[in-house]
């Protein structure tokens, strides 16, 4: 696996994200990033608490693939899918299933920063509007975006351990042992 | 699932968990437990990083099952084994396969509180020496225990939401929705 893209959330009321090519990942995840922070609000993704509940920050980083990608920009009838029109961080690129990998997978990057998954990417209107905007497409594509992307949004994860990751960096994948 | 005993590991240079009625359990643990951190020092179990490795804590809280520590005990041929000998903080009942629970599963407490669980607890002959030390077993059961425990050695876990757990507490698991 290798970092193709990196992108930040920086710019407030802005769901899209912003190319850059490295990242300081500290254990609140990305310094000014939307998603910054050791605690974030609960949501609709959290069903097990009220909404506005105040949990440690296990989504500090969405993370997508080159492959699943150009997946999904087939099944929607798009020329191509941008990470950043999905707010992502992270897009790597040779993988497999990459959304199939299992909670407290560890990503290890080349600093020895490490990105911990905490959950598949459920999908949401919010990245299929914001596709819809930058990809000048109809309107009905931001609910076609919901279903066509489960199982392909990528992932959520959290920093396990702090350093600089860059784009062409080789991510290693260790597996939680049985 | 049910609270059954708390403990806290509070005693200087002790193993051992010392019986107490409630835990407050804060983002960082519990306050004064020798695991107590947001973030800890990678050791023999953390496999992918050196020793040393600063880290965030996923090895807040250490958790057994009744049903289990019976199991273990007539493995070993023990007349019984204590939750405080294995060092743990929670001990439940009324559960099956308490060990096997996956990563991400959630363990809600009646305030609230919230333990997300990290992995299963990797036996180790310190445990099996606080047995032997306690239990005034053979020294060979420090060996023992580390095989027959395997699968059914408990959980560790860390705080997602903070509050306080009480003896006799409903203990409401959460899978990790597929």
């Amino acid at each position: 696996m290798r970092v193709e893209h990196l992108g930040t959330a920086d710019t407030p009321g802005e769901f899209v994200s912003r190319a850059v090519e490295l990242l300081e990942l500290s254990f609140g995840g990305i310094a000014g990033d939307r998603h910054f922070g050791l605690t974030m609000e609960a949501g609709v993704r959290q069903k097990h608490v009220p909404r506005g509940t105040v949990l440690r920050n296990t989504r500090q980083l969405s993370l997508v693939s080159l492959e699943e990608l150009g997946d999904l920009a087939r099944a929607l009838a798009l020329p191509r899918l941008d990470y950043r029109w999905l707010g992502a961080n992270v897009c790597v690129s040779d993988v497999d299933d990459f959304t199939a990998l299992p909670a407290s997978t560890r990503l290890v990057f080349d600093s020895g920063a490490i990105v911990v998954v905490d959950s598949d990417n459920r999908p949401c209107t919010k990245a299929g509007r914001a596709i819809v905007a930058a990809a000048q497409a109809p309107e009905s594509l931001a609910q076609d975006f919901v279903t066509a992307s489960r199982h392909r949004r990528g992932l959520v994860g959290w920093v396990e351990r702090e350093g600089l990751i860059r784009v062409g960096d080789r991510v290693t994948v260790v597996r939680r042992q049985a």
